[in-house]
């Protein structure tokens, strides 16, 4: 880790920033596959998926018999801990739900909001070393949680044409039937033009490399709404000399193994929390399997001295990390400090890994500093409110003289037309 | 209007296009100004306000003075109808903010959110023929309950270089201090990058024509979120014999007065309605100032005669409409059938009009079928929603196994270590 020792607030602009991403231009990648689908409709799948995924698949849907056999191939341990995580995940999105509160804000002037799911959700999980089925729990739940009616899956199949099983049966324990071996660029062309195997969907969630980053933007583009922008990981811990540096060190680590170019940033108070921290480092990461991922993602992390707590908290503030790990003394007295965060951690025994899998906290959250304007998935994330309102004879005389007058100052003229019809249809029924 | 007497359901699809936009590629203008501004900063916004505008500017800021004629050009007429305006958008947004609901997932694991304003969020009002004001307070209220510290406002000057006055005084009643005299495409450009003068913001919200939303997009693509994508305003209507045509008639043209590109669409299941509806239509454009566009508005627009209410809002459904009036014998009976609307006006005095300007409800809503996936802008337009957790030794010793087999079905050995050393020290400790 770069490590910077009382760095003056003129400096701190320079360590907010984030590892530069090679800026490869997908774009022509992107619109040419987009095109093919929209021409080749599912031949255009099976083909990307020969190229890119190395295998010739005669079916993309999973079949039953794929889903069956991933349930024995799962261990009843990981089911249980599954289970365990679904539990708790269900529970707090179940407390997202909203009641319907009527808004009487003049007499005879009701308004409200209710919500709705969203018709159709695609949601993409990504292949590779690494199965997520996690992420499965994470955005199929709140999914079933709102009601989605239908709720597809795309993930890449692996060399030998199979889904990683533990995301089949964790596609099974949310409920998500339509699940689809295809993965990158052209998944996410099949759900925003829909194929004959594939429904096009209303809205795309799930985390993905650079290519399923540019794909979903230029769904956005075409209408199709998206979870968030996308960026690589990070994590910030704030540490003052009451924090355990071996728990310190092995939070940053869990978060440098996501990828080479994952960012961690410590910052302290303490110089000496701050040299076992980096002992604890090297320590532990010469066990660690994804060490050569962790090194490199280390490697543009940084290790902060800062005068005091709230000074820490001020950093944060800006930079503006996904996840937080607040590991001081009485970690609860900076809550309201905290001004832009995707998920935060209080206290030795909160760590990151505890909301990535099961504490009931969603793991999908905004990177790259987009916590200073986006939310993580939720509930929310898979409804839309609906405004209501019911405006009796009473209601539209109360309000109505102001309409008109401020239509009227807008040259709207039959915006004000509207209520002068219906204003003097109820005098003259008064008559 | 063109009217269809019973379509069958194979003919729906076509009868729910949009009118087709232009596709004038803006792309190319876009990136221009985005270059331009980046280079010379506030000379590029004099620049384009001379180029597109008509007037050269020495200060883009509004001055005190600008602010206190303004107050004294605008009646107290139209002052009093936006005060009530604006009680009643304040407190219908009000009872938009949530209670920090704290959900004890399993014994000692405490999981919840809390809301946080976006910091810097910017406004854009369009200038020209009708000064939307009413959009200064549907963006500015919810904006000001939401508590963010920096609100700025841009609109474009007219040829005196003057903001409308009754868009200062709304930005004066809401408390927007920062109101710039700049718009179009230059004006999303300097609230993305920021000037010496105009703050970079970290979301950009409101209206505006194909070069605004074209800018907005591009502000998002570079990292800016915004509030919704945006096209031409429409209305449907879903009436019975019970609905009064004189009222359908009007709030049919108060829709299409908006622009020519407006659309309306009424859906009856009465035949008689509909050529009372067509005749009111007539007799009222005759009137009308803005004869010229609604008459290119309905042009494009739809009367549709369908067999039953509940084929009415199946279509409704399916369209998804930005404003859906249903002005029929008891309404309220079909409330929880609608599952893709902006806003919904219930009954025959439910004007739009009212939504648009006074009962309290936002009249930022999605359009071109975006209500199937977005909401109109509420106060959660504003804020952002940070999830906390903290965890004690019991807690973690709860979930701790769980997490510990995920992540290492997941193969992140480092997840697992972050919980392993935690749940060691908390049993090394109690021995």
């Amino acid at each position: 880790m770069q490590t910077y020792i009382y760095p003056s607030i003129s400096e701190w602009s320079l360590l907010f920033q984030r590892p530069i991403q090679p800026r490869e231009d997908l774009q022509n990648t992107v619109l040419q596959i987009f095109e093919d689908l929209k021409n080749l409709q599912d031949q255009a799948l099976f083909d990307y998926t020969e190229k890119f995924d190395g295998v010739k698949l005669s079916n993309i849907l999973v079949s039953n018999q794929e889903k069956e056999r991933a349930q024995q191939i799962v261990s009843e341990d990981l089911k249980q801990a599954m289970k365990l995580a679904f539990d708790n995940i269900q529970q707090f999105h179940l407390s997202q739900k909203e009641q319907k509160k009527i808004v009487e804000t003049m007499p005879g002037v009701n308004c409200w909001r209710e919500s709705r799911p969203i018709e159709k959700v695609g949601i993409y999980i990504p292949g590779g070393s690494a199965p997520l089925f996690s992420s499965v729990l994470m955005l199929g739940i709140p999914a079933t949680i709102a009601g989605c009616p239908y709720i597809s899956l795309c993930s890449p199949p692996d060399i030998n044409g199979k889904i990683n099983p533990a995301i089949l049966v964790a596609a099974q324990l949310v409920g998500i039937r339509n699940i689809y071996k295809v993965g990158g660029i052209q998944a996410i062309a099949a759900l925003t033009f829909g194929t004959p195997t594939i429904k096009a969907v209303d809205k795309i969630l799930g985390p993905g490399n650079q290519y399923v980053t540019a794909a979903k933007q230029t769904a956005q583009s075409l209408g199709i709404a998206i979870d968030m922008p996308a960026g690589p990981s990070e994590l910030l811990i704030i540490a003052d000399e009451s924090s355990n540096p071996e728990f310190v060190a092995a939070d940053l680590l869990s978060q440098a193994e996501h990828g080479t170019d994952s960012q961690v940033i410590l910052l302290t108070t303490s110089r000496d929390l701050l040299e076992q921290v980096l002992n604890q480092l090297s320590h532990q990461l010469s066990f660690l399997s994804r060490k050569a991922i962790a090194s490199q993602a280390l490697a543009h992390s940084r290790a902060i001295v800062l005068e005091c707590l709230e000074d820490c908290i001020a950093f944060s503030n800006l930079y503006a990390p996904e996840h937080l790990i607040l590991a001081v003394k009485n970690a609860n007295a900076y809550v309201d400090k905290i001004t832009a965060a995707g998920s935060v951690f209080l206290g030795n025994f909160s760590c990151e890994s505890a909301g990535d899998y099961a504490s009931g906290t969603n793991h999908t959250l905004p990177t790259n500093g987009y916590s200073k304007s986006y939310s993580g998935v939720s509930l929310d994330s898979f409804i839309k409110k609906i405004s209501f309102q019911e405006i009796t004879a009473q209601g539209l005389q109360n309000i109505g003289p102001s309409i008109e007058k401020m239509a009227e100052a807008e040259q709207l003229y039959a915006h004000k037309n509207a209520v002068s019809v219906r204003l003097k249809s109820i005098i003259s029924n008064k008559i």
